[in-house]
């Protein structure tokens, strides 16, 4: 991304093993993220970087201290390098590592090839090569649905609970996916697209409010006897779906939140008042690989579902601009 | 309270039985609590008020629906009226009881008598006649020690866990006795006062750290391996410390905090990077008051030595004038 709006396909030399933690993979799909748009759109600084941070490929190369994945490999990695060594890695916030560094800011994926630092840390192998059917899936499973999947669990979405999501984009459509999984009663997906519904609807939504700001909070207090959701999450980022949230969660509820504006900012008093817990952050996607990645194997969940336009990855800046536009919920890009 | 900084100890109407759930009781003791000095220093408006939230005493008369409290009990009561039969009540968050209600607002307990709703779900009697010595402890259950409790089971204070409190008030060291008491290894209590660190050390505390700001959470840092402590609980509630609490926990672990100002304002992408829980809200006092009772009746805790001055109520506005100028951290109030 040379500046806001300008993507530019360019030939770059090829990565080499830098540490002996490292792996260089071949890829085989990448995408576009919603925060993409970011920098895209002029919202954060642009400045002739490297992009992508959502990847899964096939090992071309390791270096000599790596033990977990060997050359062959089709491996998913997380959007955050960890080590999966250190105390906050034991404890599941691999996004936190002490060796942490985000993918996007200094590797990129969105191209042939990528160096992985920690590959033992960072990097799971599928159980064998996947069919080409499975590969959005897989590659979901890489971001979008990790941290979909970290919001619902982020909002102890499970047996019993009702659940609400804000946001119907792909971030908030897999944390429908996620709340089901996680065996939730009732799923409220909060969304005013049609099209949109209906994935919600397909991947698990049993209710959907149209409404937003103080009417969406209205509309689901009378849905919860004027309680509130016991578990929400929160898929947008903005002021206004963050107050959302934390107003439509129950005393004592939960929300999980994956990503907000630079520009938030939480009223003190309207949190305290709201007597819930928040959990949020870049999602430790990492954590959650081995699991989501057999789900996708076995076939039990359709994560891939979500990209709703395919290119070459030699027209990502068309890519870019159809979901600037909302053309496009989340593009993928083959190689 | 007639204005800031102005009140006076006037005589008025004894409270009578309105709802048949309804008890009257005579207090024993009460007290002045750090919220108490808001509209006394004019953050908060003050208009005629009546003042107090915090008692103990002997219930006088019950509604004829009353069940579980009878003329002649000791008692004591949460700051907030609770029906403790609700959904909410029921998940243990009686402080956002849909009957709830502040007894500072409305009922004012820095009184000879004060008439307590939903007597059933408010007051919890206590195994028999209390001794003197223990009634200031048991005073404290009320809410001070409540709220120190709730915000260390909120960070989730417990075996193995590095706890640090923000804030050296009553609160800061019932925060201090409550993670002690949940079985925390290490204690950070932050400071600068010696004769509160001296109290924090009583309480349990292990370490003090007397600075604050940018430098406390480099010392905290210091202490925790670079990680930040597991559980923190904020108990001072302004801007800074708020920050403060919210950087000094590692990531994926606990912040609970018990109060806030009403200017306090948590920038979103600094609580998205921080990867933490969060929890707080006033206190759900009834849930622990069963608990906190006995183990003051059994004296295996001594909250009352938060009482450092003792007056009786007719020289209430000397008792405000002391907490104000920090003459005192926590004024009993004797009938």
């Amino acid at each position: 991304m040379h500046t806001a709006g300008d993507v530019r396909v360019e030939e770059r030399d090829d990565p080499k093993i830098i540490e002996p933690t490292d792996a260089i993979i071949r890829l085989t799909a990448t995408c576009i993220c919603g925060s993409d748009l970011w920098p895209y759109r002029g919202v954060e600084p642009a400045d002739h970087q490297v992009m992508g941070h959502e990847y899964v490929g096939v090992v071309e190369e390791i270096g000599a201290e790596v033990k977990t994945v060997k050359v062959g490999d089709f491996v998913v990695g997380s959007f955050v390098i960890s080590d999966n060594t250190c105390e906050i890695c034991r404890a599941g916030y691999q996004s936190k590592c002490v060796h942490g560094e985000f993918v996007a800011q200094t590797i990129g994926t969105q191209s042939e090839l990528a160096r992985i630092p920690h590959a033992d840390g960072t990097l799971v192998a599928t159980p064998g090569q996947p069919s080409s059917e499975l590969v959005p899936s897989l590659l979901a499973t890489s971001d979008v649905l990790g941290t979909g999947w970290f919001g619902a669990v982020a909002a102890e979405a499970g047996p019993g609970k009702t659940v609400a999501v804000v946001g119907d984009g792909a971030v908030g459509l897999m944390a429908v996916l996620a709340a089901r999984q996680l065996g939730a009663q009732r799923i409220i997906a909060m969304s005013r697209h049609p099209e949109r519904q209906e994935l919600a609807r397909f991947y698990g939504a049993t209710d959907i409010v149209a409404e937003r700001g103080d009417e969406g909070v209205a509309r689901i207090k009378d849905l919860t006897q004027g309680l509130g959701a016991h578990s929400v999450i929160e898929a947008v980022g903005t002021q206004e779906s963050t107050m959302q949230a934390i107003n439509i969660t129950r005393p004592g509820g939960h929300m999980g939140f994956v990503g907000v504006n630079y520009d938030v900012s939480i009223p003190g008093i309207d949190l305290f008042f709201a007597g819930i817990h928040t959990h949020g952050g870049p999602a430790p996607v990492r954590r959650f690989l081995p699991e989501l990645i057999q789900l996708v194997w076995d076939q039990k969940i359709d994560p891939g579902k979500v990209f709703d336009l395919t290119l070459p990855l030699d027209q990502a800046p068309e890519g870019y601009q159809a979901m600037d536009e909302r053309r496009a919920v989340k593009v993928l890009l083959t190689l």
